[in-house]
């Protein structure tokens, strides 16, 4: 790990890449400092206790797993971790992300795991933020910006459209 | 709210109640100090932006949130807050507690609610002591031993049944 | 609102316009006037007591509402207010609006939300036109019309196939 | 039809009758005339269009039909009528209900039915309600009064719980 | 009606033309009079009596139906007909075929419908000729030589496969 | 096989039984010569063709078969004969039925199973019935009537309901 | 593990062994040496590795797992070990099965799980004896036996049903 | 069959090749004698008992069977055999492979198959290369390389993004 890494994203994959890099993405914009790692609970079984054990010890705060089908390195994450674990569960070719929905949300009493929506490692990115939040007033106020910019956000589209109508405003 | 409640745990009825209880139980087990609190996304709209700013100004760090069917309660408290909201989707008398599943978990960018499993308010009170742990060594420390203890028990299991065998263990 | 509005059509997110646009056009083509409006249940949850009591002030009739994912807008609304609540579910990227569908339905005992099909805001439209006849001759005349036309446009269809086979009229 | 219904609840079998009499019950605790019909699509198929004339003629305004498994019922009787139908799912003994919800919900553009929860006729009174109250300020006053009476009863079950702590109310 | 028409297929829609018209072809195929037909069970329900009683007194013996979404047509004709009624669920924009699916299969005791795969129209035809066969030793005939071509057909790639090895056989 | 059995019903084991007898009651109300029969793709696979083809030879017309979970029983005769078969999904522990559904409903293009509704076994005999009736004018007028006797029946509950109201409908 | 055993059957929680204890019992009737174990994957993940290890090095051949929920206890066994690993997904009190069915099912490249029916341990005992049986000519002998005795039994309830009549053999 | 042939894989359909020629491929680089061998359950049904008799005669060890929507071949061949048959549900175009998945690993007690992923016929060849390795030294040290150099690739790939960051990473 990076030092003082807050943040560890990790999926079983280079194929899960283009999902997860918007965690990292929103982890920096928030001045949070991360580390994106691949680690497979099936490929690199013998590396998860390990890598727990140097994230713990380093002072790592909260992980975000991203797996898709059946999904286990978020729950293998929790099964040998104290750390909260975010799990995103990633839409593959057959079941449209419901089999990874599963894998991740259905764990068994004593082990949970955190579970956003499909594909979305934003969201894993903000929870992690949220619960970073609790510790540390600068970022709780940096999130509440951003919660105002989106709803900002939406406010302007809603002015525009107000104002432009939907044809027009559907051309820009 | 009680004072220096750190875990609210909401739901949106008293049938929840049954389901939901065992979160302020496990909370409370591990020193929390726990609020437990009917309400309503759909019957008192009203009282959640109000019931929120009550909690946050109060210094409650975590929001559990139970709820079934079409389940807003979860998604409409994280709407309203910046604190970690902790979404239980709740098995009801229909479609086996799919529908509260993708209710929570499937939440819009920016908004996120960390699911856990379908019934499992344990699993929400425990990731909310992981939450806790990250600022209190000693709420750590007992999740370890937490941890420990059901490893124990497992392992224990094991023994006795290598010990008995299966008839006699079932008898038991 | 616009002066007179009588159905709103809103939804969270400038991308649900293209599907949601219809519905607008639609109920114009009635000569029903419409405001379609981009209000978020997630992102600007602290607009939705305000809008509703704007609405409802204004005498708008009916409140057509569409949203994907874990879908609260149409629920939200039938939460704050007295007015029918029409919800459109739309289909996202991962599980083909079934989960909107669901998170629209399911509603629970008290706060109805009036579902029609994935993606089918024609319908939303449609069924706000049928609401509003009740209490005026002439939409309802002009509906029987609609009707009759989709009627007279099937038995177009049935004719032509009939008089030029499979082959040519699928050319046409 | 009874002198001045103003509400028909249809179902196609006297099995449906539990589900759907709260439909009735609701709808005449508001003073609505209801009329509770048994009218089965595929069993009664020369019947659907003799009686959306009578109803119509009469002076109906708003048709709730429950139906589960293929549930056709709804939706022929929008295919036969220009008021409002509203569609209850109803529950049988293998699919949870899922057939009945897609068979109702999922209807072609031009022919909408507004669908609500499995097995929720009480719902579906509610939203009849909801569409006579635009035309009747009585009406429109008793649903507020009810949908306050809702939120009190919640209000009043978070401040029992809140006096009596889990166990105590529990018991009550 | 053509004159002598042996089996007719139905469509709601011009749309589903493309999927149902090899049921057509097929049945042709086998030299039976066939008659393509649109009707709508949602936009024509007033000529669904008077279809049936127009195909039942001209002598056809078996229905197809086409029909997507909340697929109420081969129902309908069901509840309409003595004759047996074959139903097509059509795969349309969001469920993947399977509300179709559910929508046809699920009809309540006294009316079946004889359902086929998702978007199978050959499949429909087939075993309408299947029913034929049973009254007409020359129809029995050609499905058996059918079966047996597509037998020999599959024979045929195995020895090509056997022989070609699996690159060289994909190339052709 | 019995002399002239016209009808066959099998199923795959005896625990089928109770959901399978419905089948062969119907028939014989109707008059219908049916034989009742275990037979397993899976555990008798060797009988399959040996069966057929004794039925073939001794005239039988239609098969009927249900089966539960992998429900391979129906498509595997449809692969072996030319008669037509139906086939009726069994409900079982598991899936509710959605299994043999699927499995049964979802067969490949020259070989059709006409599924009817889970666990509906009656369907499954009435559509034979509509089947045989084709060259049958006899078994046409029963059917008939046999449809006319369900209009009958719930056009009786009708006005039952409609003199007794709810209350003293259901009591009764 | 015990001396020379063949086959492990291996489940998280002693409450899965009601669902598990039939797989031990099969395996024994064909005279298999079976250890029964309890390990869990998210309590005592540690033990994983440790127990492969042990199984691989003292010559066991197969192992079977057993899991519900977002059951990963088949999978990481598989992730650590060269032996084929057979998984059974037990149905758990919400989603009938289907969670541990994907969880177990849907593995990625590189790491499979022989899945079987949901709940179905014995069906897991005879893969592995189909699997020992490869290499012992006696365990294919019984095999072969074994399935002439399923095929015999379903005979006689053939011949027992033909004879007896369905009445009469429901009763025995 | 070739000479000595140790796996056979099995398909339906030409159709079936481009997912079940991987199965072959990852077979031949383990040196494993492989046939691939076009067969079907519902077109070639009376070449199912045919082809077994002859693979086992010849002495073939396992046998690999894709199949798609109903998905009947991996079964049958289960029901006449008595070698371990792996199935591999094939995605066909309605239902994302969810109707295969079912029907392949909803098998009934005494006969199972050992049932992968969707599409993935390369986990079908390795769990047969494990089989083979109960039995043979050399491939079962083939495999433990084969493991190694999967859990080589996760962790090149864990230093290179580690060394170049996502950006650079996903150029390449």
């Amino acid at each position: 790990v990076k030092a003082k890494t807050q943040v560890v994203v990790v999926m079983g994959s280079r194929s899960d890449l283009p999902v997860m890099k918007e965690a990292g993405g929103t982890l920096e914009s928030f001045g949070i400092k991360t580390d994106t790692v691949i680690l497979s609970a099936h490929r690199t079984p013998h590396l998860l206790k390990k890598s727990i054990e140097e994230w713990e010890s380093s002072g790592v705060d909260v992980i975000i797993a991203g797996a898709g089908g059946a999904a286990h390195l978020p729950g293998m994450l929790a099964s040998f971790s104290v750390l909260p674990i975010i799990g995103v569960p990633i839409k593959s070719a057959s079941l449209n992300g419901l089999d990874a929905l599963l894998s991740i949300a259905q764990m068994p009493s004593g082990v949970p795991v955190a579970t956003v929506a499909i594909n979305n490692s934003k969201n894993a990115a903000l929870l992690a933020i949220q619960i970073l939040s609790l510790g540390d007033k600068a970022i709780e106020k940096k999130f509440r910006k951003y919660k105002e910019a989106l709803s900002k956000k939406v406010e302007g589209d809603r002015k525009k459209l107000s104002k432009l109508g939907i044809k027009e405003f559907l051309r820009k």
